[in-house]
């Protein structure tokens, strides 16, 4: 029997399951009847279609508890504030440079990572996904193995799947890899962002009409990278250099 | 990448999914489309309570093919006809003595002998699991490991997880234990049952009261050995052989 190690509850505690622009309640619900399942509680919904939502609860049947506590947010950044890994659920997408982690590996790099701060996975829209700029907030993408006629999994499904996944990781009690490095939070990499938005701009540097593709370009660099959190204060130190510069030239 | 070795699709043709009195259509449909996403189209209703119905491939999505060539049977022992094999999925039964298989133990045993016979894999109703009747069909059961707080997976939930071991398994293209016996079949079984329990009554052994109770006690027994063809045979030529021996003393 795995179950005599008596795993620390606070690993699971500290994942949390981000749902992306979630279109149908009843998949809410499931989702958090599927976390519930696996020991899994930390449910943040992001701009959700209809929540709360009578279906929702019918399908979250004896999970009612992780629904209550579901905390809802106006965008993807802000459900991330406080992680330092979020991980992307995403068919495998030949458009994005990005890190593609089976489920086992995406367990065990959250397991890992938990251990010393909140980490997330998400899960985008049933109809399309999640977008590029969501995925420019993910660190990696997690691609489940399907069928490559047929790889469409329902929401609460894909949630079930690596809810299971993380839980017999869990329940092994293997030594996962710990992270190597500081990393930076959601909210320190959001920051960083509007200081090197902004600081572009002074420097003319962005394209006044389309500032947005830089800018989501340059966070899939930095989000495939994983800043630690002394990278970050190097990098706006330089930020800042160059915009006294600018302000020195001006005088 | 594990994808390389293209292992063989014959075993997954030869895995069956069955769902016993499924109360939900939309369950029946939901189940379905986790089959295709792994690759499996055998899906078997036994006594399905409303089926078919636009919940159902409303659940579907795009498995609408693995629904309309879904086999309806009246009973579990019909559905178990050709095969060899049936795992049972079930919470842990501390009433019943059983073999317990996780998901990839389950997963290895089922494609072990799919390169020989079909096999199944049997989900009881959403409420009430299987009974003790569909479970002495099966050779062992299967229990995915649960929050113990709350184990309750959705049915589709259910097979979406097991679906998923199996696929993982099989792209991994291990090689599996392969069967050590020609296993009887469960129309052979069946045969023997009606075989011993025509014997037994005419001995009088049977309590004509509940003649039920010592034929679900002999069938657990049988399933849990798993017999071989050649068993079989010996074993119905004892059954004659006591059944002409008392006709012999009654002349």
């Amino acid at each position: 029997m795995r179950h005599t190690d008596s795993p620390d509850p606070k690993l699971l505690a500290n994942i949390r399951v981000v749902l992306a622009r979630t279109s149908h309640p009843g998949n809410i619900g499931a989702a958090a009847r599927a976390l519930k399942t696996m020991g899994l509680a930390q449910l943040c919904l992001v701009d959700p279609g209809i929540f709360p939502n009578s279906q929702a609860d019918a399908m979250a049947s004896g999970a009612g508890d992780v629904l209550a506590n579901a905390r809802v947010c106006a965008t993807l950044a802000e459900a991330l504030d406080d992680t330092t890994l979020a991980l992307g659920v995403s068919a495998r997408r030949r458009d994005i440079v990005a890190e593609v982690l089976t489920p086992p590996e995406a367990a065990a790099r959250l397991l890992g990572e938990a251990g010393t701060a909140p980490v997330a996975l998400v899960f985008g829209n049933e109809t399309n996904g999640l977008t590029n700029e969501e995925l420019s907030l993910c660190q990696a993408l997690v691609t489940i193995p399907a069928n490559p006629q047929y790889s469409s999994l329902n929401l609460a499904a894909a949630v079930q799947v690596l809810a299971y996944e993380i839980r017999q990781m869990w329940l092994g009690g293997a030594s996962w890899p710990q992270p190597d490095i500081d990393a930076a939070s959601g909210a320190e990499l959001e920051n960083f962002y509007v200081h090197l938005e902004t600081t572009l701009a002074e420097l003319d540097f962005l394209n006044p009409g389309s500032p947005g593709k830089l800018m989501l370009k340059l966070r899939r660099l930095f989000s495939r990278t994983r800043l630690a959190r002394e990278e970050v204060n190097i990098l706006r130190g330089i930020l800042t250099a160059a915009q006294t510069g600018r302000e020195r030239r001006q005088e």
